[in-house]
């Protein structure tokens, strides 16, 4: 198997990371290559925010539910939706910007993930660890204070990194059958949930979460612990309201 | 150079392909190791949507605008947010699904995202050629009734694949610098904008469009001819209109 096969077939987040810097002359090769990433009309509507800084760092820590990789891995980078520089240009150049809306926002959303995991993968090439917090969208609010962004701006993503200093086992995912669909979307039935769910719902770990929290099924951890509808519902109303404040929703 | 490096730093946007089909196994080894992207809680909320179909691209071109890479690819993929298949994963398990909302939008659409762009790398590291369609998102109402899209699943990108056919050149990317933030965001003055900007601005083909199109400046080619405000405005209440229809809005 080629190399990059490998590497994308094997991958596993990392979140304890090594004392070992990451080289700034390696963290620019690997932005570099980032960089070079599709974006919608080369407009590159999207800025990367590098945090080293140990107090910046603490500050960031609460906003993403002090997960210890943003305080422990030496690098943490937030990629941002950015449509505050291309309008900049626009007035500059006698030129009425309209990105002020939703569907910019998205655009600018997806160039800002493609250049997201384009690093990360290059990262991994090079035998670095990454983590992604989806804390992000969740603290958006306060995550634009603590980094000074101005309007046009929008965090989407955070991910940290660092030299590797565990060796996870490969979590399980879904049968590839469960995920892809040929020329029409064919809508599940219960045999094939059950089927496609089986091996995350018989594996140890998921045996392991459902006693610890007193469910029933591993579904239940997820709907009733980890991700539930009352924090998806006010996470949201403040993500609608970042997307205000910060001048994308102007229809 | 290492390989991955090269790969990633000399890519360009293929959007002529040879009549050379892609082989279904190297098809799936692809999308097995877009599997393996990071995803939230690994709850690998996304679908992709495989199109091989020429009737089906037939349906599909009008909804990109009719680039004609729709039809002339062998392969087009569309890369969904889907939380479908995951609630009624919840529902068989006696578990309430509590993401009808924004945020879990935005969860599955970075899912969706990650999953494309690492199909993408792993695909150019075969040799094989990609075109991101940034229309998805304008026309996904449509394309949602094309490829049969149940709520809970909105189409968010699309890609289109094949063996090249044209070598074309790199274009042009903003300094590095331009795009990266040191601990927090330092704005932009004009004396930066006009520096960051002028490689793209002095390019032959930039000259040439603005030409072309009677402008003054190549800014108002983006903002008068390719991202109109008032086609942002109209696709961006349709988009919402279709978080809605789809149930991604009950807050």
């Amino acid at each position: 198997m080629d190399k990059i096969s490998h590497i994308l077939l094997n991958r596993s987040t990392i979140r304890k990371y090594s004392p070992q810097p990451v080289e700034s002359d390696l963290l620019t090769e690997l932005l570099e290559m980032a960089s070079r990433a599709s974006t919608t009309g080369n407009m590159q509507v999207y800025s990367i925010i590098i945090t080293r800084d140990a107090e910046k760092k603490k500050e960031l820590s609460p906003l993403h539910f002090n997960q210890k990789m943003i305080t422990e891995a030496p690098v943490v980078l937030t990629f941002c939706a950015d449509f505050n520089r291309f309008n900049k240009w626009c007035l500059l150049r006698k030129a009425e910007p309209g990105y002020d809306n939703f569907l910019s926002f998205m655009t600018a959303s997806i160039d800002a993930l493609l250049a997201a995991q384009t690093f990360c993968i290059a990262a991994e090439a090079k035998g670095l660890g990454i983590c992604y917090l989806g804390t992000t969208t969740y603290m958006a609010h306060k995550i634009i204070d603590v980094l000074r962004l101005p309007k046009g701006v929008v965090p989407v993503t955070t991910v940290t990194v660092g030299w590797p200093s565990e060796k996870p086992d490969q979590v399980d995912r879904l049968p590839l059958e469960a995920i892809i669909h040929h020329e029409t979307y064919s809508d599940y039935n219960d045999e094939m949930i059950a089927r496609y769910y089986r091996e995350k719902e018989e594996r140890s770990d998921s045996v392991q979460f459902i006693k610890e929290n007193n469910k029933e099924t591993l579904a239940q951890v997820f709907t009733d612990v980890r991700y539930k509808k009352g924090d998806n519902v006010y996470f949201s109303n403040m993500l609608l309201e970042v997307l205000k404040q910060q001048g994308f929703m102007n229809q």
